[in-house]
């Protein structure tokens, strides 16, 4: 798919068909959420990937009702900052660098047709606690962002549009 | 350009040639910036755009050594956290729909042939406060990430790599 029109046509997806995700699409999904840039090349991250349906729906429960297309979800990825591995000058750029992550995957779905919602954990911190409890991570690993995926059993129109008020130039 | 390719390729340029970038594309890029998701669609984000040599200085020395490839830069951009808009209930996913927006931009921007490398700003407060001074910023828009964008004047491998030791299967 063109890029430009991947960036701009990918919408969230919340109902999915009962068709699982290829292997080899999950391992590019992976590689595009590792491509991307991060804080002074720290690569903070890491992956858990679920296909459960036990547990994709305790996930669910873990990140609130906003998470409820987890459960129907082909395959769920938990996107953690890992704090042993972030820039110590300024940790919490952890934040940014999983966001990267996440956006890219995203994308790589889209592009191979997988639909996707990005369900936020952090900054919740009651979520953050929840996803850390059912899976018994370690101190330093952080829940971010949980990210459903699926074959698309809805059309969804694009909702990003342009806002020329929000373009500032020279001076604010 | 294939969109999976331009994920996975797309790496920080930090020279660029004088070549000026065509309000086209800048437009397409800001674009692509205002078409991710945000939380809960409240698309809480400004863009400034500096192509004054001498602001561009001035941006660059506001935002610490990394940031000196923004005084060779066609154009560069102050991406802002507007937390007006925010998410009241969480307003720190700011960060995260920031991050989503500057990561679009630097795919669509590699889609066009067009070089960038994102410079950190949030959380170095150092840094936040500089670009507030300079730009004189209203209280609730925060700066979180300079982008410098140009046409390439070198030539730069991905950094990109899967690594199987970060992702986890079912449980961590």
């Amino acid at each position: 798919m063109d890029s430009l029109e991947n960036i701009l046509n990918r919408t969230s997806i919340r109902k999915y068909t009962d068709r699982q995700i290829a292997d080899e699409d999950l391992h590019r999904i992976l590689e595009a959420g590792m491509a991307g840039p991060s804080c002074v090349n720290s690569r903070d991250w890491s992956f858990l990937v679920v296909r459960d349906r036990e547990t994709l729906n305790k996930m669910a429960e873990a990140n609130g009702r906003p998470a409820q297309p987890l459960k129907s979800a082909a395959t769920g990825i938990l996107v953690c900052g890992d704090l042993n591995r972030s820039f110590q000058g300024a940790p919490d750029y952890w934040i940014i660098d999983c966001s990267i992550a996440v956006q890219n995957m995203i994308l790589a779905a889209h592009a191979l047709g997988i639909g996707s919602v990005w369900l936020g954990t952090w900054p919740q911190m009651d979520r953050v606690k929840k996803q850390r409890e059912l899976f018994g991570l370690p101190e330093q690993i952080v829940p971010h962002s949980v990210i459903a995926f699926g074959y698309p059993a809805e059309e969804k129109e694009r909702k990003g549009f342009y806002e020329e008020d929000r373009v500032h130039y020279e001076k604010w």
